[in-house]
């Protein structure tokens, strides 16, 4: 990593150069083919390729052991998994794509009837293309996915179904790039790692979140960021349990999800709905010129489910386009590498540089010449000429920051206030502060 | 009253069945011919006739009795009263309609000219075949009631007028049926049963809160309920002044008026306007499917008006189908037996019913696992395969119990923040109660 | 001054009669011709027409004083100023239009050529016949101000420069009208008089402020009231630095601005934005039937800038028809003797003639009856024929004011609560108190 000299906001023509749009999806399709899961070696060889672009601590959670009220499960490998026909033809070839067997299926040989076969099959009648992705984590099961068009092909016949796993007491994995910044006050970044061949939900959020890191780890920063790529649920179960004593050093979080679609931007406010996190993004959206939404918070979703549990309660939302669950492709096949577009991912990129620019600079000051406004002419800060009908822009900026820098008010409240976009206002509080006539709030005063 | 081994959902069906409907009209249409008024034997009569269906304590107050900055009048009792002509005919007749007199009418016996007689007659020219409702309680006074048409036909004569009142010492009437519950947080249920041969005010009240009273009687309730049978007005000062040290124990109470006419439902809102009865009703009313409207408090109306004094400051809204006084029919006789219908009364039972069911399971609770979900697939409390894009209304339902109960939700406030019907919400505490997940926070701690 | 005999709302006729209007006008006429500015015998001539309506005290601030982070100016005075062209004709001259001079001016008289005499005219291209108006106070320079077209007819020649101007230690001179209440909690009334030959800003204001003092001054009052006639900015600044441990008495205030013209009113709240004033404005705006705007409060602005500084934070807003800034004729010479009309004058004054009967008349009371409601039937206070459908007007407004006059709602809550006008309801509480029904609160406890 080179020498941190630049602070965020210099970063920002890299950040939404295009060519970063490219350099992600790149990491997507180098990640695709590897078939991941909660537990396993391909969680660990997609963590592999992340540490080639950002310094990675890789944990190894025993399996057995207890998180809160779940255990970590065994772990689970495939080598290979397959129905033949009597003829012996591979009519559903997991070599063909990771999706054909359901997630953490146990190992079975031998042959069976259609029928017997038949309840071990998911298909999906309404896009009979697709293939649907299946799991079964917690009870030992076994099963084939498939598109509902080649089920109908299958007649009766003596199958032979092969799935070569291992579930064995193992462990789980997870990644953590911790970048150190002024102070231990942190921001969290969390992603789910542990689909397999599914582009948008998540490797698109993998593959930002490593690039995010990347560039962070050249900028001065106020706050340390915590970037976590780790297996869904269990992953922030396990994390949670793990380092319950830190959490209360997060100030701030995102869980990332789908962010590479042609879909506009959607924020999940946390379970507080008015934390500084769930304030900044709905400002940053509504200066963005872009289409979004903003969904208050429900208890069903991703990582934020345990993050915004009523025992941790932090204040974690979820960045999105369009939300899991919300579009056909989701979970099945279709879900690929046409899904995700590379202009979509640099857009979500920005995005959350800004917000981290945000936070970064979302400071409370005093006002050091409250009682009455400041001569700002005799300083060079306002026209000399009178009588004209408006403040130029910046004019007004100070004089807000001026009015509102009482100790109560953050840059951030005082660009809502005003309606002024942050940058604005966070520039005039740079100018005032220059010239002596702020003084900043020892942080949490406000 | 049969034993009490039934809770206040599984009388759903019978308090829903159409035949109740009908029962409570028939008890309007018994009703109906009696004479009440603020006092006297009318109001006794009354009250007898309800005591056949439910435990009722009668109170008599003497009069003369200081109720706060009131007196209990003297009682009004009347034989009867008519107007004769010349020829002797009877032209207007109390014993025909008991509207014909205005009540509380003192004694008088004499003849008399068109000219003086008009005076003492009450019409509406702009209903003219209606009789109009009059009263004179605190005025001394006399007069009748009659149609505008009747009045028209009436030329000059030598009239006979008779009232055979009599307004002397006696007492003020009410009764009062008590439920006790499993603890003595009471709800108050309120009507007026003081106007005579008006149907939808107030008979339908009367006859709906007997009914409600006699089925809550069989239930196990956890509230204790408390039904009062008074004259408006006087009798809830009356009431309030003798219960002075008891009025905290009221937790919730409704006033009931015109609850049998074809409208829509009405609530008008307690004084405090954010109390658990306005909350329940609101959330109620939204999931019914029916048209409805709610009402800010005011200060003009029926008893609420006392019972949101500021000095008495009770939770208590107001529950009716049309309002009164926005109606026609209000207040004359044509506010008769054509104008309920048992479909309205059964519709408006039952819609009390289930708020008190509300009120009865409106409970705050503490995950038990607050730290991260607890794992609800161990306990077969969520589906064993994954990847589906959306849960079931159980599980939601669910999530959101847990996600909430932190001790300052109640099952209502999460209902309302999720959403969700109270009652898919109180089957999934129930469920996750069941399984040790939740524990009821002592009453009063959210 | 004549004796206090009348309270504020018998002065109502007088205030609202169309004579009034043309006083005002008349007053602003006189005033017009005055070369006003921050400093200068303009402004004590216009204090000097003043103090003949009003008792005035006549305040002299040293140039060099530090007021707060400004400095007291030195004093400018104007005695000519022309160009003339070669042949020797004033072609721009001072006697002709006070704005011809960019307001504070140094001294100047030399020969120049059209280039360089250009860099010192200011002209407005977009409203060719106009002189704009200019000023130069805290920097050292001077100017001329023509119309767009006479700029256009002036071709190359030596012309003669001329402004025999002087900028001396002197000092700021301010005038205050001090009307003594019954107590002295104060109402602050500040208007700018510092503009030259402009008539909606702001001689509308001085002029209107002036009658208004004029008639208060006859009234018995509650509050004490305080007008301020001063210069713009430094004006206020100078008021609050010299009197800083006085503002806490300041209630209520207004900065007027900007009065006379065509259009509706536009009130700007104070910082607060939900001080009593911005309340008291709200509520009778909205039931004047008139058209009117309510803006946030911002730091641009006239003297409401200062009041509402962080650290001064007084409950001030600024009232105004158009607001400055915001018409075409704003700080031009087309601001004049048309711009401004009577009836519109005499619509600003009454409108706030009614904001101060209601500040005057906002009490709060304690209902002396609070459990239940007191029988008004007995105190001759509510019909005796009962039956009816509504209660009257009258009765409505006693009985909103008995039921929250808790001792936490002003007469301005429960009219803003029941929608009645705020007279409606002090007429009614007028009633109550003189029945004994009512007792004001101690002040400030609501």
């Amino acid at each position: 990593m080179s020498t941190r000299t630049t602070d965020l906001s210099s970063l920002r023509s890299t950040l939404e150069s295009s060519s970063l749009g490219h350099e992600i999806y790149s990491l997507i399709r180098e990640l695709y083919p590897i078939c991941r899961s909660i537990t396993g070696e391909g969680f660990r060889e997609t963590l592999g390729r992340i540490r080639k672009e950002i310094p990675l601590d890789v944990h190894e959670v025993p399996s057995g052991t207890r998180v809160f009220d779940w255990t970590v499960p065994k772990e689970w490998n495939i080598r290979d998994a397959y129905v033949k026909n009597s003829r012996g033809e591979r009519i559903i070839d997991f070599k063909r794509h990771n999706l054909h067997v359901v997630n953490y299926s146990v190992p079975v040989h031998r042959k069976m009837s259609l029928a017997e076969l038949r309840t071990h099959l998911h298909t999906l009648p309404d896009q009979p293309d697709w293939i649907p992705y299946r799991t079964s984590y917690y009870k030992e099961s076994w099963g084939f996915c498939l598109s509902h068009n080649q089920l109908q092909t299958m007649g009766e016949n003596e199958y032979e179904v092969c799935i070569d796993s291992a579930l064995e007491n193992g462990s789980l994995t997870y990644g953590e790039c911790y970048l150190p910044g002024e102070n231990s006050a942190e921001v969290l970044i969390s992603c789910h790692a542990c689909h397999p061949s599914l582009c948008n939900d998540n490797l698109s959020s993998v593959a930002m979140a490593t690039f995010l890191a990347k560039y962070l780890g050249q900028a001065q920063l106020r706050y340390s960021y915590r970037f976590l790529f780790i297996p869904g649920t269990i992953g922030s179960i396990t994390w949670l349990s793990q380092n319950e004593d830190h959490v209360n050093a997060i100030q701030h979080g995102l869980v990332l999800t789908c962010v590479g679609d042609r879909g506009h931007i959607t924020y999940k406010k946390s379970r507080r709905g008015d934390a500084e996190i769930d304030c900044a993004m709905a400002h940053v959206l509504k200066h963005s010129g872009h289409r979004y939404d903003i969904e208050s918070f429900s208890p069903y979703g991703y990582d934020e489910r345990q993050y915004c549990s009523p025992g941790i309660d932090l204040p974690v939302g979820r960045f999105s386009r369009t939300p899991h669950g919300t579009f056909p492709e989701y979970h099945t096949s279709a879900d690929n590498l046409e899904f995700v577009r590379p202009f979509a991912l640099a857009q979500s990129l920005a995005m959350c540089r800004k917000i981290f620019s945000l936070l970064e600079n979302n400071k409370t000051y005093q006002n050091q010449n409250p009682k009455c406004e400041p001569q700002l002419g005799k300083r060079g800060l306002y026209r000399a000429i009178g009588g004209l009908a408006d403040a130029g822009a910046r004019e007004m900026a100070m004089l807000w920051v001026l009015n509102l820098s009482d100790g109560f008010h953050s840059l951030l409240d005082i660009a809502e206030r005003s309606e002024l976009d942050f940058d604005a206002i966070e520039f005039g509080a740079r100018t005032l502060r220059e010239h002596g006539l702020l003084k900043e709030c020892a942080q949490g005063a406000a």
